[in-house]
């Protein structure tokens, strides 16, 4: 893309209610809007930057054999009354009018969806997933796109005729999700918690992160890792798989699942006959990731003073191409690069000097950095570098890059 | 994708609430789901042919140079006072308490975020789009997904220095509209109608279809053609452009644009500098697409008895192939199709009748079909028809298949 043709505008100043890194940084360097208190607009760059993160998510989900679909964001009281949860969460979800709600969650509408379609133990297990504006009526929205009132998550919904079968799916998800996390570059840990409303216990994936708002322990040797909320543990203390130091950290939960089993089922009577004839609950499982949140935990874990780093594959365009001198050397550049499917981010603006350039660059993240300039063709091709380090550079002749850089 | 861990299931009845072909179809196919008057859940054949509609849409819309973006559901009332539409509009605009809106559409937000960003005539002309759920508080949900509560829809806004270069655009827009629809196998009539609360004037799309709600008078001869609000001709009269006959059409809005000029950038002060330094107001314009009208309009116009009949370019899946008497020939021949890419849904289904897997092959209404059967197989290969009419077959060599359905 050319940054002349872009909707792409950056600012100096960090905004005056930007209450975190990620909303200071996504602000400034053109990726967010934000339009009213936890509601954000995705710009032009912030949407392709979501757009990575949900088809990595797609690509994974989908060889776990789940199917994508897309329900409504307006619920009926009727469905929420099933499992008592209009009066339940009344605080979390909000009203439009006495009888329709703003989903927060889909447990009541895909348990409804799939009891008036599968009746038989042979139509499962079925996984469902979707990628879905949600509401919540948070009273302390804050931490820019991580605590917000309107986000986007993905949630998944899984149906078994088995505890056993549950309990194999819920193991593959976990192992599933990790490799999401880390093809995204977030490294996570998998914490047991509360299950809140929901179930017994849960698991969380967090993210260690000093400016994270939840407290995990976490064993300095093996992988136990406890939420605050039901850690017998201390910061100091033995793990008691292990015995190994126990360390208390901040953190971020970028996910998290729930064994449902038969929670929602039994309430809302969606059955399967089984082999012998008989009718048994479906024993069911939720799995969500907060897709905004990722977006903004990725900011929070990468940055520096001068802005945002992206990995690789999750960055908005790999390549900031940075023509100086207005030269025909950068257009060509630009041409072989996107003819070979690269994306690229081409700054060929006219008028703008090469310091507002870099500093655009440095805010903006992409992680490899072309430079063509009168001085880098006098020095035998394009200056190319990483984003981590700018100065560190090297001259590669022009009819190199395409290799280089591939 | 094989039809054995698909989540599609098909009914033989039509829903007792269906109110229309599209409803009965896409219900009864399995493509979408009821929850409440006016609200649908996309389900996966349905969010596949939904996909398909929007790629086709991006692609044009990106050639135009617009530039993506997804502005924010929850609206803050001082924006929609700016306006005055926070009253204007109040019976179509759903309330979240006394302070909140959910969006029906997006000319404040998106004047407030361009406002905000660009000051000089040299940043324009500027296009941007989404994909959107939009809310819209209808007393009467009817027609299936033709006039919902909850919809998906693709708004665009321009923003331009004169009146000359948002002409230049808007016309385009006719254009790249009309080639969009051609793509998606729609016939559209470019139809006057009156701007409403936006404008002067607008521009409809529309189908001409026996079902559709709307009315409009089209020449038999030329382009003329006008919405029944506004129109001064009656049937049978004649052609103010060209003298021929003037016919009266039901017909289906599926998209309608509107040349805002400065309604909105008078109101909220939406300025650039000109080249002599001189504040004007962005001169504006917005067009829509209502895609699961579009998904509807479809149905409405391309079905028959039995199912529908989707075009190639938006069909769920280009091949329904379907393997009788459990074969593992059918088994290779989907595996080297998925393997060159093209998108087949196998009916590998066992304990089903040869005539169930007709029944719904033809409901679904993918355009192609292979069958394999043991009477196929002695016959010298698969039998290849188009859903038009299945009974039109030819006996193709398993060898041959790929050359013929590529």
């Amino acid at each position: 893309m050319r940054r002349s043709e872009a909707f792409i505008k950056t600012q100096k100043e960090t905004p005056a209610d930007a209450d975190s890194i990620n909303a200071s940084l996504l602000t400034r360097a053109g990726f967010v809007q934000k339009q009213m208190a936890g509601v954000y607009a995705l710009l032009p760059l912030g949407l392709r930057v979501y757009k990575k993160i949900e088809n990595i998510v797609r690509e994974e989900l989908d060889s776990t054999g789940a199917n994508e679909l897309l329900m409504n964001v307006l619920q009926p009281k009727e469905l929420w009354e099933e499992t008592n949860r209009w009066k339940e969460i009344e605080e979390v979800m909000y009203k439009v009018g006495p009888d329709i709600g703003l989903a927060p969650t889909h447990e009541e509408q895909v348990t409804d969806i799939v009891r008036g379609k599968i009746s038989s133990y042979k139509d499962l297990p079925l996984s469902l997933y979707q990628f879905q504006v949600k509401f919540r009526n948070e009273p302390r929205a804050k931490s820019g796109l991580l605590r917000g009132r309107e986000f986007l998550m993905k949630d998944m919904y899984s149906f078994h005729a088995t505890e056993e079968d549950f309990e194999k799916y819920y193991q593959r998800i976990i192992i599933t999700y990790k490799k999401i996390f880390s093809r995204i570059g977030l490294e996570t840990k998998l914490v047991a918690a509360s299950g809140g409303i929901f179930s017994k216990y849960s698991h969380e994936f967090q993210v260690i992160c000093p400016t994270g708002e939840d407290t995990v322990y976490v064993c300095e040797k093996c992988d136990f890792a406890e939420n605050i909320e039901i850690a017998k543990v201390k910061d100091g203390g033995k793990c008691s798989k292990c015995n190994s130091r126990i360390r208390e950290e901040k953190s971020i939960e970028v996910a998290n699942i729930f064994p449902l089993k038969d929670k929602f089922s039994s309430k809302m009577k969606a059955k399967v006959l089984d082999a012998e004839g008989k009718e048994n609950n479906m024993i069911m499982g939720c799995y969500g990731i907060g897709m905004t949140r990722v977006m903004a935990t990725i900011v929070e874990m990468f940055n520096d003073v001068r802005g945002i780093i992206w990995p690789d594959s999750v960055a908005p365009y790999k390549v900031n191409l940075i023509s100086l001198d207005k030269n025909k050397e950068a257009d060509k550049i630009y041409k072989d690069l996107s003819d070979a499917n690269i994306e690229v981010l081409y700054d060929d603006r006219d008028g703008v000097s090469a310091g507002e350039k870099f500093a655009d660059a440095d805010l903006i993240g992409c992680p490899h950095r072309i430079i063509i300039s009168e001085k880098s063709l006098a020095a035998g091709g394009a200056e190319i570098s990483k984003r981590q380090d700018p100065k560190k550079f090297e001259i590669v002749p022009l009819d190199k890059i395409l290799d280089k850089v591939k």
